[in-house]
């Protein structure tokens, strides 16, 4: 079966792009991906979005992408599947690549929340839950992640300050990332102290939505090759689902899908997750790092935030987690993210992380969720 | 490379649904095309689907079918090109089977356009054409063909009578078809004076809108044989996209798109248009029906139209579409007409076609259309 491998990244910083159009972000990231693979030979586009139809008014961003992206009437489709459509994207991408169909696609994850003022983004946000059970009754994503950290405190006996770690772990990370949102220091106490945004979930415990785009050129490996100096695998691939509604899934406190689509990624790596260098998992909320952590073996039920406090989520520890700032702090640019994620995995094995690089990284996991894990998309690659 | 056929399908009626969820109206057509395929074995779900975040407030439904469909936990994603999206999804599946990893996948094309009042459906259609330069100056997918009519009737020196046999010849077919939206038949004198959407397109010129949804099941032809008496093979599968814009495109009135991939469609079976005993084209408006002809090589640029004024595209005629009304008169549940056309076109070839079979149908077309021709998607079928 074909292997696939990564030729080509770009990326815009995650931000306030107040003028700059969706087309436009879109192609920054293009431009600067086809740039890295030095060629401009794609047979197909994969475009990870959420919320371009509902907050610009713009769907069809596939025909429209390609087309200002100077690639027009290639294939090009949008996926969609809540905040891991970026995830998604790749993983058609994949699929196309091993069918033999497509001998190269680009995959670009592409949001812009910020043109619409108030509450717009949170309720498009909120379209990515069950409509009819959740969302109409007022619930968001912010919702839905108080209603799992506050059981995870209860049932495990944690505390509010117990989650500090992995803000500040990823704030800290982002200092070295110049396209972060944000790269200021985060001290415990900020975290402890700051503003209730859903009770226990806080301004400092939730990921920012910005705008952003990010891509990623993948061919399979024998003509990547050919192609550039340093391509790198995409040894593992896997996409699974979990029921939508939280008060439907067999355990709120388990990510289901995160651990089936990990489990299926490693082994088709053939490696586990002592093999893993470094991991960008979804911390959109610091709970939803905590599970992601357990679910893919890296932490007993329960016990995901005491890799936090001891300090192993860090460059130096165990598993590095959130490498350039994370969703927390490079910015959650929603249907862009799962990208983002696997861009951020490319560039360290790459060894090109500048001031946030792992030592000797060959092997990283990249997971993005949808829906507080209703869609997991994981992707393990290596050099 | 793996060969890959259809194994189950199944429909709802095309209508109004009023008591009918979205989620539900996916399941009737999913639990249909299970019992067809007498298989509950499915790994990965491919969701066809424009509107449902703005009409429904409901994204992520490749989650949120899989687990109403009873399949919870399979690989699910939400596949997006405006109203090519149905078509767009088995393509995916295509892919994915083509693969090899992925065995089995459900293709759903579900819409439901009819929960919201005044123009909300029609304003969110838009959102498939250029939004900055088209849709934000209350271009509308009807406005457009209006435009592309226009110049197609100055251009060939036809008059809006001679569009008339498309929309005649789509209600007859529906009269066979018990889910079909119009059953009534047509004259063309009711057509010519129908009253005007967008002159010169009119009432009877334009498909309605409807909600709807339909499901196919595709597996490797190799334990398709296995499986059912009789698999249908996807021939010939391509996609490909143009200009989004009317005003950016070579030429308005020929679909480069639509022209692209019926041809790589066509190669990969191993056919030509004569060898096509029907096809489902994507009559949303009759100048596309007109236009299709011509783009897939049934007639020269400029007269498609005479197919319909000399009858050939009737039950007995040189080349048969709409064949269980079309877009038209079967109705066009957005997002899910591509899969009602590729399930048309598999009844036929299963000789299931009842008062609307064509008689020793082999090979059958299916091309289903996004923004007036800005993405198509085409395969092609045969036993």
């Amino acid at each position: 079966m074909t292997d696939v491998s990564i030729i080509g990244i770009g990326q815009t910083a995650v931000g306030e792009h107040w003028e700059t159009s969706i087309r436009h972000l879109a192609w920054y990231a293009i431009e600067a991906a086809l740039d890295d693979a030095a060629s401009t030979d794609v047979d197909a586009l994969f475009v990870g979005n959420m919320l371009a139809g509902e907050l610009s008014r713009q769907d069809h961003l596939g025909a429209l992408i390609a087309d200002f992206s100077g690639l027009r009437g290639i294939e090009a489709v949008t996926v969609e599947a809540a905040e891991a459509s970026g995830g998604a994207a790749l993983r058609q991408a994949v699929l196309a690549i091993k069918s033999g169909l497509v001998q190269t696609a680009l995959v670009v994850g592409v949001e812009k929340v910020t043109d619409q003022t108030g509450n717009a983004a949170v309720t498009a946000l909120g379209t990515g839950l069950d409509g009819d059970y959740e969302a109409i009754h007022g619930l968001t994503p912010a919702g839905a992640a108080a209603l799992m950290m506050r059981r995870y405190m209860h049932d495990y006996g944690v505390t509010l300050a117990d989650f500090a770690g992995f803000s500040v772990n990823a704030n800290a990370n982002a200092a070295g990332n110049p396209l972060a949102m944000f790269r200021n220091q985060l001290k415990p106490g900020h975290f402890t102290a700051a503003a209730p945004i859903a009770d226990p979930v806080s301004l400092f415990d939730m990921a920012p939505l910005g705008d952003g785009a990010a891509a990623l050129i993948v061919t399979s490996t024998e003509r990547a090759m050919d192609m550039v100096p340093w391509p790198v695998r995409i040894a593992g691939s896997a996409l699974a689902t979990d029921r939508l509604a939280l008060h439907d899934r067999r355990n709120v406190l388990w990510l289901d899908a995160a651990e089936r689509s990990a489990r299926q990624a490693m082994a088709a790596a053939g490696v586990g997750p002592d093999d893993i260098d470094l991991f960008e998992l979804h911390d959109a909320f610091t709970v939803l790092a905590a599970l992601s952590l357990e679910a893919c073996g890296f932490a007993p039920a329960g016990q995901g935030w005491q890799l936090a406090r001891d300090g192993e989520i860090g460059r130096t520890g165990r598993i590095p987690i959130s490498t350039f700032g994370g969703l927390k702090a490079r910015g959650n640019p929603v249907g862009a993210t799962g990208v983002y994620q696997v861009l951020e995995v490319v560039r360290q094995l790459r060894g090109q992380a500048g001031d946030c690089q792992i030592p000797n990284a060959t092997t990283g996991l990249a997971q993005n969720l949808g829906g507080n894990g209703a869609t997991a998309a994981t992707h393990v690659l290596a050099i």
